[in-house]
């Protein structure tokens, strides 16, 4: 596809580098963009640049920070005895809607995982085990992905965290609440059976 | 959906103003940006801006254009006495790469909507009207797509230019080349039934 105009073409191409943007929704975007006024769009542009120049990684959790410390690590009413380990602030901002935990978290920056090139120095772990070596870490929840790379990078870790004195504990797979059995794939299944609780009759509680 | 960070979180309002892009997809799009070093994010976000700044609208057919004059306009072994009508440069772009069309094009920027709020007014109505009357025009090909808006377009153009004598046509609109007769909508297979063509045998090509 040439068009007449380098300009568009040129940000036809730079938002077709978004994943999941190909070239015909990348010219959408493009021409969205440009029914726009002008303050709008740079705006737009300016948001995306200042994101990635001044944005920081927190220095103790490695999450994304406006400044070196991020707003859950400086809070003194939070756990510092409990390390959550998850893969993006992605995670983060779930697990956080939950208001069921009170800890800290430790991003990993993504999972181990050969395919795609990356390896444990790609990741913070090394960042993880300095945190658990000179803190006062009590557990460790590791909250990745049940996939291979999931696993491989909570086995990794164990590994590594073994010499230290905490206690590791992976978040429950199982039937989501409210989830039908029949639509659940196997492999939750099969562990939500493996997994099983003892059931707390009322009148024990 | 509240986040540590600011600047992050005006990044992903903004991806999120962008038309298909959900604030969930909006989060992808700002991590993965974030994983890229910066001078690719400045590329990125400069591209948006001075496209949206430095492109320019085609003096004579109102498509976008790196100059006053686009390429197409600046061609001299373009016909002249021919124009067809889209709505925007994607329709340019589809119309060139079938290889048919040798004449200039005239860009409406969209089609008549009120239920938008888009009247004649704010498309390239008027622009139309005085190259038809002030140049060597012959025909005018109405290339809008077939919905209520576009035909109301074409009904409200063809009005405007009833005065001038240029002969006035639209694309066939039939079943695709290779298209399965089941598989069409009724509206357009009613309507190649309507426009049929007579037959010519081969003998008497």
């Amino acid at each position: 596809m040439t068009l007449s105009s380098a300009l568009l073409d040129e940000a036809v191409d730079q938002l077709a580098t978004l994943p999941g943007i190909g070239r015909r929704t990348a010219m959408r975007l493009a021409l969205d963009l440009m029914r726009r006024d002008i303050p709008s769009v740079v705006r737009f542009s300016e948001a995306i640049r200042r994101m990635r120049e001044e944005l920081q990684r927190c220095t103790v959790c490695c999450n994304i920070s406006d400044g070196p410390i991020c707003a859950i690590c400086a809070d003194p009413r939070r756990d510092n005895s409990v390390i959550c380990v998850v893969e993006d602030i992605r995670d983060v901002i779930a697990i956080e809607q939950t208001r069921q935990f009170n800890g800290k978290y430790h991003v990993l920056g993504g999972v181990i995982s050969p395919m795609d090139n990356i390896g444990p120095d790609d990741l913070t772990t090394g960042e993880l085990v300095d945190r658990v070596a000179d803190g006062p870490v009590k557990e460790v929840i590791m909250a990745l992905r049940a996939t291979v790379e999931g696993d491989t990078t909570t086995f990794y870790l164990a590994k590594r965290l073994a010499a230290h004195p905490v206690s590791l504990s992976t978040i429950a797979r199982g039937i989501s609440v409210g989830g039908d059995l029949d639509q659940a794939d196997e492999l939750t299944l099969g562990r939500s059976i493996a997994d099983r609780k003892p059931y707390v009759r009322t009148s024990e509680r």
